[in-house]
């Protein structure tokens, strides 16, 4: 039985933790869940770790980052703790940001809710089939809260 | 008995250990709490980390950032090792920031004590009872310094 | 047998795994190769990581960079990682990354194949000649993607 | 008997490492120091790292930053460094960086006086006396090299 | 016998490698050197490192870097894991680079070439005789490329 972990925060406007934890448990009905929430991005990295110390094989972290420029040195600061703790736990974290300016605000929660949902499916693929599963869509530019960018064409 | 650790600054204008340490003693009236001060922000990692090594199971950091463009820089790189002390020892820092020009400066003692006392408050919940004590404040939109920015509501 | 590795994501817009792979196989026909797919450039680190505890002896990692500032502070989150992830396992990573904004959208395919390619070529030579075997392409002004800037001519 | 470092370069217009000696020795004169010269700051938290191997208990770097926006993504990486190279010994650096910027150049030997003398004794300080020492003087907007902003009131 | 290593890239468009190996097969007869090349300077961090387990005591890495805000993310991705690779190895790493738009082009071969050398000098002096070797230069605004800043006077 697989272990996953979930870290949300409470300064993210949005319950993304929800959508994350329903989405492993319908891509893996057997696996069992670990929720912990943190104040915000700067505590994700720590939050991950302590469900590595518990057993997850992968996380998922879902956060959500404000407007200034102040908040943009918070994510820098936050991305690399999270890869970071990765190469510490030899383990992956998918890394959900949403950043409150991206879109229009009353366009945030399906943008979020996209976002949560695609990346725990790829949680479950990576910790559970490993990444050569997400190899046949290598190239396809996909894309977690928007539509698709899709692959570009040429004749070679 | 909890061991709680403050690492605050003689740079900051406001005495928000004061702040952290009350309120520690509120939530908490059994633990046990140091105080450990430093010159400025890049010196709270190794303060924090100085805390741990005593023992203590969660530290809150008091941060004062300037307003140039050289403060931010120092307001990264102090970021970066916060989240670097917290994966080495694998405990949480509750880091608390202010920044000079956030805010008018008659506001700033608010705001500081604002701040200062609800991440307080979360480093007590999150030693104490574990990141699951915040889940049900997940994605609220909690703000620290601030009103609480609350839940963007979609009809999902 | 040289055993090799290569990281791609589902994000990038070109299969420059495909490249690369075909890249390695007529250098090295002897090589192996391990291909692993991952969703973004900030997953690159640990996705080369586990390829390195797989036994590889050298990794290339193809990202692809969106137009954002966003997605800038991510590229050099994922840079530091990546670099951090080479001084832990002592190995090299080859960093392809494609900027979607660094050329028009017609002229990407070539210049991510030729990218790719070339790193790839690199790959085979560091990890199976060393760091020697390119020393008399030092200083030659080379460029992966673009035309060859060339040595600038002194009268020294 | 406490073993101090002091690291500088070549590469600084002010040799603020006299200032530094001068004044840990007058704080604590049975202390011994060792003093290092690097050529610049990117050279300050190995130069640091063989000091504390040689036993130091405390360093104090003295950096010097020129103008250009490099000379500030230098700063940058070299502040993170150190803060690194602290958190590795479990040791502090007092890491005094002037900016040839910051002030007018006739302004800046005064500047950089103050700057080293202050943080030598901060260095002390803390060293011999442990964080507590500093206590006292927390949220009192300390500074280096300027006058001190002072703390701000409030009716609180 | 002191043992040097040299670490350049094939991206350079001058071939720094050729001066620094000849400033310290001057400066050190009896030294063994040996040299390193690989693509960019995101390879320098682990190319140094190799240098390391194979024996250096220290190693000068020449970078080369262009003219775009991308390139210099990588040279400060780059900086960072060069200070990373000398706290792990506890060794030093002179860490010369030149940037493509610093000065003309026509410029180019002498400052890079002096910045080589002078910085070579540096790397035997640091690992044959000691920090200690450089501090009669301290605080005389030294540079590498460019004419000596020189010291500030103060009536001091």
């Amino acid at each position: 039985m697989t272990k996953y972990g979930i870290v949300d925060t409470t300064f993210s406007r949005i319950d993304m933790g929800k959508y994350a934890f329903e989405t492993i448990r319908r891509e893996d009905p057997d696996g069992e869940i670990l929720r912990y929430t943190v104040p915000g991005i700067k505590d994700l990295p720590v939050g991950a770790t302590k469900l590595f110390e518990r057993g997850c094989e992968g996380v998922i972290t879902l956060g959500w980052v404000g407007k200034t420029k102040l908040d943009k040195y918070s994510y820098l600061a936050a991305s690399i703790g999270l890869i970071q703790a990765q190469l510490i736990a030899k383990r992956h974290i998918m890394d959900v940001t949403v950043h409150e300016d991206e879109v229009e605000e009353s366009q945030l929660p399906a943008l979020a809710k996209d976002r949560a949902v695609k990346h725990a499916v790829n949680l479950v693929k990576l910790v559970r089939d490993g990444g050569e599963a997400l190899s046949p869509m290598a190239g396809r530019g996909l894309r977690q809260g928007y539509n698709n960018a899709g692959k570009i064409l040429s004749e070679d």
